[in-house]
């Protein structure tokens, strides 16, 4: 019988990192006390607030369709959002609630690239967004970056790089895996390199909120020519109730709209309703206050990091991550995490989960776990490193 | 600037409904009662007892990513439900837990079908289900049908249709818009046929459940070579809730995982675990006195319809649609539906949303609302046919 499977399966890449999940949950159902340090989740729980509200509505037992674009009123608080947070304005029927910055994806995308069009991207950078290009036949051309831009495409290499067959281009700020991010100024003149050249603008701003010494810079700020997809998962603390937001140009809301009616209806509507309780004063108290216990896992991290020999080029001021060359002691960081979580039990993302370019010598440690567990995990590490 | 919008956004079809929908909420908003017969969401809703799963879960607190394939717990139930309901035994591994229909579309469409590659799928069908295979650059050839196959495909159609670029066939029993049953012996036969041709088999069940006279049989009945594509949503009444399932062939278990964790991460953690509830008997208890009650609605709506001179080819035995044919009234059943609409508030669905095939002279009625309502609709589209 033929190979049924389409070809796209081959282009979309897997997560290594879920080969070590697997092995870890192993570990731990043989006792092993596993320091997970490759979770892309925070530890934190849902705010109690959003989770009385979506409790309360539940009570209502009213859990039926909303309209494909979300909830209005979900939509203008969001819109509002952008006036007090980053004083800008927006049109709010210019905002999707979608099922996840996922969902946000497959509408930007979708509605914007064809077969083998071209969407310029950073090396290294979160590898679903090149999956989901590949799943419409779209080709990502991940252009290698290095402290020198802080991990981040510029105007320049934008220009150097587009060809008669880009489509656009990803910025990802914060990046993930980097925690860096672009400068208002770097950001501003992509977005008028990409728009001059007629393309279209993606800003993946999913970390935004959580962000440490500087404040990030919405595109919004500079152009409603843009696509902006961000989440309720990664600031808001809703992971599990999968729930994002896509912001798109006036052209593409029609064709938005029709995409979002046929690939998923609506988003869930429980998550909707908690969700509009996450700009209330109580929430936001409460996201404050675990931003800035992130930043101090991160300091706490980043100098044992560089105590114990990795280097880091800049100092990651965002999401909770932190990219670290490892090549003082392995130019594996594959192998080098596997033997990690074998022989001490602490679990980190190897660096060819994110591109090519220097991977094999590149870990991604997240400081998704409280300073306690990071202190036990750094004493590992040291042991495994000096063993 | 050159247009930016992908070409696949002009091949995905939008829902004349819409329109519809739009309009009478202009007319409700002008204080008009509007009786809703266009609508594919049961007016019943979510069991108390799976509500209250979902209350109980979001008070933990817990509401973390889980695996992209879903809570093994729930897989394992839906795979004892195929056990119990149909005396079908499945590998639970087979059954990933989805963002509604929608998801389990987007998985197997997205596994399975290459730009280019044809579909076959009768004409009417649901039309979201061909702008999922748009969504992937393939092809959907809609065969013409009627009463005379139950409106659905049969071996000789897909034999008589295949060509060298299909892929596969689809078949939804019971059919939405028709609400119409294919016979065990007839899907054994189309399920035997796709499979002698090397291609892939979807079978639609999500209206599985919704069936008053005979008993709907599941294709894994007859072989586990097939996609069964089914769903929380109308059966079990959770349709805001998001959360559907698909059943795989062992060899798309892979690249249906590695899908998964792409396009979007895990389906809503509460869904899942309110969904645990859907098999407990308090909830099937409930679940089928509502299937009564849309029987009782089914007969009247159809002997109501037949009585004002409507032909319905088959009394329809499952979902909650009746498909009726309104030549003797008008051969443009869009301007039939939206001037009943503006003269006497009833809403309905135009054939035309369904495909081409005699589609002017169709209408889709849903017995969604109560048999007061119904009473009252009925009342006003004979009204409006008399004047």
């Amino acid at each position: 019988m033929r190979d049924r499977l389409a070809h796209r399966n081959s282009e979309i890449s897997s997560f290594h990192v879920m080969e070590l999940l697997r092995r870890a949950k192993e570990l731990e159902s043989q006792g092993k006390e596993v320091i997970h340090m490759e979770i892309g989740e925070p530890d934190f729980n849902t705010p109690q607030t959003v989770i009385n509200a979506g409790i309360v509505h539940l009570k209502t037992g009213n859990v039926k369709y909303t309209p494909a674009a979300g909830l209005p009123g979900l939509r203008q608080k969001i819109a509002t959002f952008y006036k007090t947070r980053y004083g800008v304005s927006i049109n709010w029927q210019q905002v999707f609630i979608t099922p996840g910055a996922s969902g946000a994806f497959l509408l930007a995308f979708g509605t914007s690239l064809n077969p083998n069009e071209e969407l310029l991207m950073s090396d290294p950078c979160y590898p679903c967004n090149n999956n989901f290009a590949a799943l419409f036949g779209a080709k990502c051309k991940n252009i290698p970056v290095d402290g020198n831009t802080n991990y981040q495409l510029t105007a320049n290499l934008i220009k150097k790089h587009w060809s008669s067959t880009t489509k656009g281009a990803l910025i990802a700020s914060p990046s993930n895996p980097t925690g860096t991010l672009i400068s208002a100024e770097e950001l501003e003149q992509t977005i008028k390199t990409v728009n001059s050249l007629g393309g279209c603008f993606f800003s993946d701003e999913i970390y935004h909120g959580l962000v440490y010494d500087q404040t990030a810079t919405t595109a919004l700020a500079f152009s409603d020519n843009v696509f902006v997809i961000n989440s309720f998962s990664k600031y808001f603390g809703m992971t599990g109730w999968r729930i994002g937001w896509l912001i798109v140009p006036e052209e593409f809301i029609e064709a938005t709209e029709k995409l979002a009616q046929n690939i998923y209806i609506s988003t869930s509507t429980q998550s909707q309703y908690a969700a509009l309780a996450s700009f209330d004063v109580d929430t936001i108290a409460e996201l404050e206050f675990r931003r800035t216990e992130f930043a101090a896992r991160r300091d706490f991290l980043y100098d044992k990091l560089i105590k114990l020999g990795f280097k880091i080029d800049i100092k990651p001021d965002g999401a909770f991550y932190i990219y670290a060359n490892c090549e003082k002691f392995t130019d594996d960081s594959y192998q080098f995490a596997v033997d990690l979580l074998e022989s001490k039990a602490v679990a980190i993302t190897p660096g060819i989960d994110f591109g090519h370019h220097k991977a094999n010598i590149m870990l991604r440690f997240s400081y998704t776990t409280s300073i306690d567990n990071l202190t036990i995990g750094i004493k590992r590490l040291e042991r495994f490193i000096n063993e």
